[in-house]
């Protein structure tokens, strides 16, 4: 019989066969001839015209394999140390919410959230990011001030007619992802928590040691002080910011089209905010914005100012100031920020994905943004309290694939395992001695291994320590086991002593003392 | 204005009325006069008639909170251990599946599957095991040999009809949980992978300190082998095989009943079944059954009962038959098994679970089980290609809710961060001192924090230490500045001694040894 997959390929030619006699309009006869050969393949192996089976994940995700996941784990320890070390505690929420929990969370990128299929109970969607599920936490349990971290995967579709690309912590295509959260909720003096929002950052993206970054700092009532006082009528305000928020991925001259011939704003006004929006700096900005006629004029743009000056006093104390720039070009996609806002963006990101649109490489190095949201919680609570909320979100994926990358291009040998021995022996019929070996090293807690055959070769049995970086072997023969001893082997080296069963725990934990 | 909590809760005792008349049977006039009440209440809260905003998380699921996070750590640190003492790699897949690779799994499990909506992608469904979709990862990248362990939520849909009790791993209510499995792929000599699974559940539980339990292991061979030589048909294995697994929750009367009376086996085979699986015991059982004139008539079942015979042998080298028995009424849901089975069962469990029916409460204290499934990789390979597996999973709800209650009984505090130290000042106007002496802890590796008021109260930031088990206190005043230390308190005992500035991060370090 023939081989399943030289019938599938048969089958396959003999597709294109018709479909191009389809195409041809060749006559009818000619068409039934070639179908019929089609089907008597398909019967061949029970193809009965439904899809084969497809062994794949599902679009946009993606397993990790064990060298993936030991570069991951760098990853996420580095954020949890740091975490840890803000003394933040850790909550966990389900992957799935009541969909009227997220709706009205995300503006147009609500469309992107995955639905579970109506199975006659509540209607349920998958978790889109941390930050709403957080909120909903601290309504339900009456929580008014807490700061906690939260790493955990989120869920985005695929929309190829959306390229905003809010989904900045995900990989491009990769609509999974995982997400670290580190957020401060409660009533405090202003800027405090903020500004060790970006301390955090700072100190993450530095031990993560991806090369330089930047950190860019806004407020959202600056931004509405600003659309304010260049003439933005009031219910314009979010069109226009969304169109702002562009501008880290499209020049200004077709942010500025779309205002104006999109979104109906006077070319007058759109040339006011193109003239805010190209400014940069740091506290010295913030001073001289204070002093600008028109933008003093607005209550809010005033407050945000006043308190970036502030968030620039505590930076600078955290010596985090040499990465942050007060930019009024960023905006941020989400509807619930009310006050500071922040992103970070690796400036010399190594590998830059392909996209067709050339224009997106620009944002190609954001991994970290946040802000403050002040009415997220009383969105929530039947009463409406407010808790004062302030938190950045890091996304791991993009870390990951540059760390990734790294190792690669080092040539370093990622281990996967921790055993610190192999159990081994050069001769025959020693398998019961060699489990009773390893239960020993167990349950003195040694990470050890022990091959699964009754004989395995001495070499298979060092071959696998060279292959998987297992730094000893303790080989066992009748000469050893009639003298009470273990010949343990450095693999690297090569170099062999035989150490006494009394004292080979010790000896193997001392050699490999992380 | 009335609360609104108020006028829902007149809400709630005018429905009462206006139902308790409605019973009675009252007037017409009278109940649309309570009803009217009714409209009014809810017009003021402006409650149109559709459910009112749901503060809740999705049914079967719930949060953890900063406690429980902390001992479900524990329990992960435990599990994760000993999965890296025995040389484990990880691996980690996505939350869903393409539908059709759940498809043919479950036997009548599959009702319980979560679904995602079809949104006009690919047909998905939320990951049920990990051992699923362990076996797509396999045939998906041609591995024929791994050791690896996977930590992961997994997630079943709530069906009262449904009571066979198979979603063991997770809490009675509870849909949403988190497995954590260790799985053995690859040729190997018979019953050594097999035996280390076994072993490593021995030593979870035993390092878990849940009180005694119990490992039930019995082999898909000896009960196929078994039903043939009582006469079932083989069109009834299956079926059979799913009666007899309800064993552990319902006594063999109802058994029987069910295989008669519903499944149509003669009454002849069903006693002669009931005869074989009240049978437990260990290595003699299965030389005794080696014998047995029936049983020995069964090739498959020899062919268990030998590699039964096998294990005990190895499980003695690994100092595990304490805990292990041989019992011929341990069938096991799921289809995919070939071989060896098992199944562990905590005998002293602390808290059993409520439930209606009191049967339930036999098996309340089921924490893992697994077994040899050969065949499973094989269904995705599309050349039908096997790859032998073993594997085992351990559910951590019900263990983590008896660590609770553990933690709870002892009066334990539960720690919820690591923070060393509390930088801290009695005097006002040190805020930007505090941050400074923060920012000095932090950039050392310090776990360290800082209240964010400009001028908090000393006693408010020591009652902090106390609330948060915080071990140590940086006092900064006016004089230390002066001279250059900073007084360290420690929290327990009150006592205070100045460090100098430069030893600080040494001195907090060496207090805080873990």
């Amino acid at each position: 019989m023939a081989d399943k997959a030289q019938i599938q390929q048969a089958i396959k030619t003999q597709g294109e066969v018709v479909r191009k006699l389809k195409i041809e309009k060749a006559s009818k006869e000619q068409i039934d001839e070639e179908v019929a050969k089609l089907l008597e393949l398909k019967a061949q192996i029970g193809d009965d015209g439904k899809q084969p089976f497809q062994l794949k994940t599902a679009k946009g995700t993606r397993d990790f394999n064990p060298k993936q996941m030991a570069i991951r784990g760098r990853v996420f320890n580095t954020i949890v140390n740091c975490f840890k070390r803000h003394g933040a505690e850790t909550i966990d929420t389900p992957v799935f919410e009541l969909k009227e929990t997220l709706t009205g969370k995300y503006g147009e990128d609500s469309k992107l959230i995955y639905d579970l299929k109506d199975q006659g109970g509540e209607l349920l969607s998958l978790r889109y990011d941390l930050t709403v599920p957080f909120a909903r936490y601290l309504a339900m349990n009456k929580i008014t001030n807490i700061k906690r971290y939260h790493i955990a995967k989120v869920y985005r579709r695929d929309n190829p007619a959306m390229t905003r690309g809010r989904e900045f912590y995900l990989q491009p295509r990769q609509f999974q992802g995982v997400l670290s959260d580190f957020d401060i909720a409660g009533q405090y003096d202003p800027m405090i928590p903020d500004a060790e929002c970006l301390k955090i950052v700072h100190e993450i993206l530095s031990d993560l040691d991806l090369g330089d970054f930047r950190i860019k700092v806004n407020d959202r009532r600056i931004l509405d002080g600003m659309f304010a006082v260049c003439g933005v009528p009031d219910e314009k305000f979010r069109t226009i910011c969304s169109t702002v928020d562009k501008l880290d991925k499209v020049p200004w001259e077709d942010v500025k089209n779309e205002m104006v011939n999109e979104k109906g704003l006077a070319p007058e006004a759109a040339d006011l905010i193109g003239e805010y929006v190209s400014l940069q700096g740091g506290v010295d900005l913030a001073e001289k914005l204070l002093q600008d006629p028109k933008l003093s004029q607005s209550k809010q743009a005033c407050a945000g100012l006043t308190d970036m000056k502030q968030l620039f006093i505590y930076l600078e104390l955290f010596k985090a100031t040499d990465k942050v720039v007060f930019d009024l070009s960023l905006a941020r996609g989400l509807d619930y920020y009310t006050g500071v806002i922040y992103e970070a963006v690796l400036t010399q990101a190594g590998p830059s994905p392909v996209t067709p649109q050339g224009e997106e490489a620009v944002s190609v190095g954001s991994v970290a943004g946040g802000g403050r949201y002040d009415g997220l919680v009383g969105m929530f609570d039947p009463k409406g309290r407010k808790v004062p909320c302030v938190g950045v979100s890091i996304g791991i994926e993009r870390v990951f694939s540059i760390m990734e990358q790294k190792a690669e291009a080092s040539g370093e040998r990622v281990r996967t395992t921790e055993t610190q021995v192999m159990v081994a022996s050069a001769q025959k019929n020693l398998l019961e001695e060699r489990l009773k070996l390893a239960t020993e090293l167990w349950d003195a807690g040694v990470k050890a291994e022990v091959m699964y055959k009754k004989n395995p070769k001495l070499l298979s049995q060092l071959q696998h320590c060279e292959d998987s970086g297992i730094p000893l072997v303790a080989i066992l023969g009748e000469q050893e086991l009639k003298d009470g001893v273990v010949k343990l082997r450095n693999v690297a080296t090569r170099e062999e002593v035989d150490v006494s069963r009394a004292d080979l725990v010790e000896e193997v934990k001392n050699r490999t003392l992380q």
